[in-house]
């Protein structure tokens, strides 16, 4: 059970966008046993487009296809998508009511030819209604193979993959179970982690596959099988680990999980623990919020942040003392945890975050090197407090600075 | 003069990782006067790589390759480029001196022969030296084609594409130009926006290439053209942009170049002026302070934020009044204003912003539709509040109600 991941535009193709949606098809569509054989970016260009479906459909079971489904003229795959499939374009009145419906509630303009036309689909196709937005899924059988094609929009994208798309490929399809296992490494290169499983590598079943996924300072290993018995193919996993687990002790630093992210354990964690948490964020700017906001469910244990940003704002906001900003510089231990102390009374949690750094490229009210990063985690029993350095790229101290966050809190929440 | 980029790993197919290098390797093609034809990625897999590679070669002039160049098993695109030109493995001292180098000075653990394998390339290749890892780039003409075998770590290939791939491809190949100039517009949907430049889209020259590219209340217009005489394309985009401005007047916002994003805008004035800014984030959750705080520079004008996720956090550290709340909803133009108020006085600005809406999926403190959101925005001079319906998606009412603070902030402070 093979699909191809098909995206449309000439925005991909001139780096004006990256693609996420491909990245999400894939994991959604492991998770239901079918294998992403290819993802190919083509051009708003009809023969070009055309090709792409012709070796996709003699490639795979599935071929998805996103993008230029818009109403306007560079928007082209309806039509393409018509002309492989000999077919016509046909008006669906469910999809007619539905843009009439979202343009009065939510846009201020009158609706036009152009929008109406959105409710054109190919006359052979299954109509996917999409929630959120104007362009319909569409879903087309040839033998036993079928063309899905949907909206670039993440956000839309998304909603019909997660409530139409796989629904029905379970339903339509046999599939095996595929399991992936990423274990995570700290502080060991490739190469020497390479070398010291060697033995176990070599002597892995032939239905494993291992891969090593090197990234700064950390390798995960990628454990990946298919099969029709779930138990099975878990135990094969389940062994291997077992194995591989005493040779890389002192590295070792945990599972990825396939449908969790580390905020989405955090999340669940703190929910379920009646747990309730604020930030007070300097050199992560909101960001470390945000991972949580903009998940839903968030005000179950979110109450608040500070994104002390200007050093006075640490001292009129927040309350940390102005002598220990002048006696161990803004970027320090001690005022990390007078943060993470203060936030977590002033918003009256159970725990409180604090990260203080400099992210870079200059260095800004603190000596400190940039890419030095200090993190607290105040509870009400005890104060934990550390000192990082995350290279010299600001993007990358910011990320970095969140996902070691998460990883404390990890640590921390599933202790207590 | 066309380009094809082949990603190689497994990691991409599973959705474990987003593919950035197409995007970055696409915007600096384009620069130069490349197209992409195309971006392929595929599996770690033998077969499957050496069929896209034959398609590639169909296709395009220049392939280039990223990924699989690691020390460990599953790195097989070295090896497949060779099988792929009947070619051998060699050692390229250069490169092993580099990587007994980087050895000596970066890694505790002793260099072993999986990094001396490092130095192994193709013999008909020319070494492209990677300046920030182990694994060397690779370039092997064909004809008048050529291959480029990058690896996948993306600050590794970056530096092998600015600082070598791209001047020999300049070198080596007759290019032409290739302009993209895209408008920026606020607060118009794509096909009322379509609707309105009609007669101007159905005149362009044939050789303009225009596209619509709408995000959550913006919609960016490109313009793309190719050509060997770069005034007279330069002539073309700057006539037509001429001739589509006074239609736009009111949703123009400026132009994309190179990343000048509205929030670069923003954030370009707020410094010029001298002005500072503090938000006060409920329903955005730290992403409109994250939007700023990303880029290098935040420190100049913003004052900090507060995100006063929980109802009684905007009463207790924001000072909003409860009766305001329990008179008008927490989700109210009322509240927005004092919020916007309190966190100019608060973190002593000159500009402060507020958000409050309801995210949804759920309806929270306030009985306000979901999707409803209130901004304020607090000057020394006024208040300006806002309502606006963002629809039924949590992440693109977040996201939405962050461009809508943009647009307007753009507007308040080019008026002011």
């Amino acid at each position: 059970m093979q699909a191809e991941i098909i995206t449309i535009g000439d925005e991909i193709l001139i780096g004006q966008i990256v693609d996420t949606n491909s990245a999400f098809i894939g994991k959604e569509l492991n998770k239901i046993g079918v294998s992403v054989y290819q993802i190919t970016s083509v051009q708003d260009d009809k023969e070009h487009i055309l090709k792409a479906f012709t070796a996709a459909e003699f490639n795979a079971d599935i071929v998805i296809v996103t993008g230029g489904l818009g109403p306007t003229k560079d928007d082209i795959t309806k039509h393409t998508l018509a002309e492989y499939f000999n077919d016509t374009l046909v008006q669906d009145d469910t999809v007619l009511a539905h843009v009439e419906d979202l343009f009065a509630k939510y846009v201020n303009t009158p609706i036009s030819d152009l929008n109406r036309k959105q409710a054109l689909v190919p006359s052979k196709c299954k109509v996917l209604q999409n929630e959120f937005g104007t362009a319909p899924g569409m879903w087309i059988e040839k033998g036993d193979k079928v063309f899905i094609s949907l909206p670039g929009v993440p956000f839309e994208m998304k909603g019909l993959i997660t409530n139409q798309v796989l629904p029905k490929l379970q339903e339509k399809y046999k599939r095996p179970f595929i399991l992936h296992k990423t274990i995570l490494t700290n502080g060991l290169g490739e190469s020497a982690l390479a070398l010291r499983i060697e033995a176990w590598e070599n002597n892995l079943p032939e239905e494993l596959k291992l891969a090593y996924l090197p990234s700064l300072g950390k390798v995960r290993l990628r454990l990946s099988i298919k099969g029709f018995n779930k138990e099975t193919i878990e135990n094969i996993v389940a062994r291997e680990v077992e194995k591989v687990l005493p040779l890389i002790e002192d590295v070792f630093s945990g599972f990825e999980d396939n449908n969790n992210s580390i905020e989405q354990i955090v999340a669940q964690k703190l929910t379920k623990e009646n747990f309730t948490i604020a930030f007070a964020e300097s050199c992560t700017g909101g960001k470390l919020t945000e991972v949580f906001t903009k998940r839903q469910g968030a005000s179950n244990y979110l109450k608040g942040s500070l994104v002390c940003y200007a050093t006075q704002s640490k001292i009129d906001l927040l309350g940390v003392f102005e002598e220990t900003i002048n006696k161990y510089s803004v970027v320090s231990e001690q005022v990390a945890i007078e943060m993470a102390e203060q936030v977590r009374q002033k918003f009256n949690s159970d725990i409180g975050v604090s990260t203080t750094g400099n992210a870079g490229p200059e260095k800004g009210d603190s000596d400190v090197e940039v890419g030095t990063v200090c993190i607290a985690i105040s509870t009400k029993k005890e104060i934990k407090s550390y000192t990082f350095y995350m290279g010299n790229h600001r993007e990358k101290v910011i990320n970095k600075s969140v996902n070691k966050v998460l990883e404390l809190l990890q640590k921390e929440i599933l202790i207590n």
